[in-house]
């Protein structure tokens, strides 16, 4: 038995020691996501897929990039109940976080991308999202500014035509992957580092752990085993209709899953979200309806469990999702390629007003 | 005589041996700006400039930042012809660059701002940009997120209710002033490098001269005399007015510095804006109405000196341009301050429709 090994079995003895009534399999965050085999990463790679994820030029307008939506500089989204897109349109759906999205084995709120390549590929041509008229509009962009060509033949070497959409969106999924916050207080915990939460959050922890939470938010990402990429894990929400919250928040409101399948079966289906970093997320759930974490919790409860939480129960709860804030990355800021002379940004539809001068 | 002064000696006799004829006053861009006396640089000053430059949450929607218009990852504009700001509202003008905005000695295209803490205050809570009732309003929100009490503490030591929005400007300025971008060609040539611009950027060099184009882009930041903070250096455009450049690219709409003196002698007064990075920051002029930078100079040589360029000339006055693309300093991306359990931005009007599902 190796080092790591032993200090393995000693963390999780450490764990059962002080926790002994824990059943769940409590499990630290990888410090490297799954990829797919046609993806492995690459430095070059990764790189161009940052600059890529930061540039706004692909939108219509040239103002949002996948950044706007889902900001690394905080928690991964944009903190709103929805996003802002072309033409100040919104959607009915949270933007989710990018942190940790690695680690799902399907992508939106219902699922209808397998991969973080297929889902970077939705929000550019969408008309209430990026508003391009298609990918490959995008790529047009792209292909008109010339530093990208050195780049996509780094990240893609060998390739004679390397500035294509999918190499564009295998990029950005390899910088995604590297979006892992490890170290949270909870990581720590769960290493053997028996400080590293306070009592209310173990306290918390126990409470997710006896309530029920975990048999959806289980696993080292909270959102449900690890499955093969693609297969998904979904749940009905709300499992328990009919409290006042359904009115409220307008729970009922969206069909989830359903409009991907048109299964009755899946109607309210949604994939379980991660709950790491869910202190830095609000507002809450599919539809961003929800402001506060406290609340969301007692939603929760009442919504899929069928439970009243006392203030308490909520207050150690909500001090124990704020365990699994973890450590962000470093990152450089990203230059991005110029376009010396011109820009790639269509003057704007004439029809728009001026509203003001200046 | 020490070394510098002796370098220095050194690189001007090596100028002009190397161009006799030119008569300019040659300037490299200094690597430092200038500042008020009331706000000098720290480095948790530069810092927390730097967060508040790049948060959106100070925005009416939360989605736009200082860098959205401004994007440091670029030429520090946002290549368009106006911005987009609340409610998709355009304005009449082009955002200018932020880099090396600290040379100047007023702000904004019609100067109505003496200083970039001044500048810094107009977005915040103009309607048809950041959209804030008022910068009082954003304080408020800067007040709710726990992370910028020490931010603006160690900023502003001693101070104690540092958060106010003098100071969010201070910082904001002071973080500014170091968007600099040094070592350019041109930098480098007027340092004594003769071989650090092309033959067709010197021939663009001398062209720029001898058609009288520093008459107005003069000094260091091409942007007219050093002069003291607050008075501007402005000049008419167009100086010639009835070419067909008027009607084509509406040169004659915008009344310029009138707006703000209601003078008649300051109509179509603008700014006198810096040239450096200009080949990055494409559409042109005021109304960003002119695409590509060849057409610039043209319509500029005909419209302020009133002279028809050669196709010849016009290639040789856009290489010498590109000569003025500095040194972009690597900054590594902020980390926001979060608001744990909640968001600052209020849910968004509910009169807006949602035009789609997802």
């Amino acid at each position: 038995m190796g080092l790591k090994a032993t200090l393995l079995l000693g963390s999780i003895m450490t764990l059962s020691v002080a926790n002994p009534s824990l059943a769940a399999d409590w499990q630290a965050l990888p410090d490297q996501a799954p990829f797919p085999a046609d993806n492995p990463p690459s430095e070059a790679k990764i790189e161009l897929g940052k600059i890529l994820f930061f540039d706004p030029r692909f939108s219509e307008h040239g103002t949002l990039s996948c950044n706007s939506c889902h900001n690394v500089m905080t928690g991964g989204d944009d903190n709103r109940p929805n996003s802002i897109g072309m033409h100040d349109a919104r959607g009915g759906r949270s933007a989710p976080t990018v942190w940790n999205a690695a680690f799902y084995s399907v992508q939106f709120w219902d699922g209808r991308a397998a991969t973080l390549e297929d889902q970077a590929k939705g929000p550019v041509a969408n008309p209430i999202e990026m508003g391009m008229a298609s990918l490959d509009e995008a790529m047009a962009r792209v292909a008109k500014i010339p530093g990208y060509q050195p780049l996509f033949e780094a990240a893609f070497p060998g390739e004679p035509n390397p500035i294509t959409g999918d190499n564009a969106v295998k990029a950005i999924a390899a910088f995604e992957r590297t979006l892992i916050t490890p170290n949270s207080p909870y990581d720590r915990y769960v290493k053997g580092d028996a400080a590293a939460m306070t009592e209310q959050q173990i306290r918390g922890m126990e409470t997710f752990d006896a309530l029920g939470c975990t048999s959806c938010h289980s696993g080292a990402n909270f959102s449900g085993p690890t499955l093969p990429i693609g297969t998904g894990f979904f749940m009905k929400f709300p499992t328990y209709p009919g409290s006042a919250y359904d009115a409220k928040y307008k729970l009922t409101k969206d069909p989830g899953r359903y409009e991907v399948t048109k299964k009755a079966a899946d109607r309210h289906l949604f994939r379980v979200p991660t709950l790491r970093n869910i202190a830095l997320t609000a507002p809450y759930f599919n539809n961003g309806q929800v402001p506060t974490l406290d609340k969301a919790v007692q939603v929760m409860a009442k919504v899929q469990l069928n439970k009243d939480l006392t203030e308490a129960q909520t207050a150690d709860l909500v001090a124990f999702l704020n365990a699994l804030t973890g450590e962000f990355p470093e990152l450089a800021l990203p230059r991005l390629p110029g376009t010396p002379n011109m820009s790639v940004i269509p003057p704007v539809d004439p029809h728009l007003k001026v509203k003001a001068h200046r």
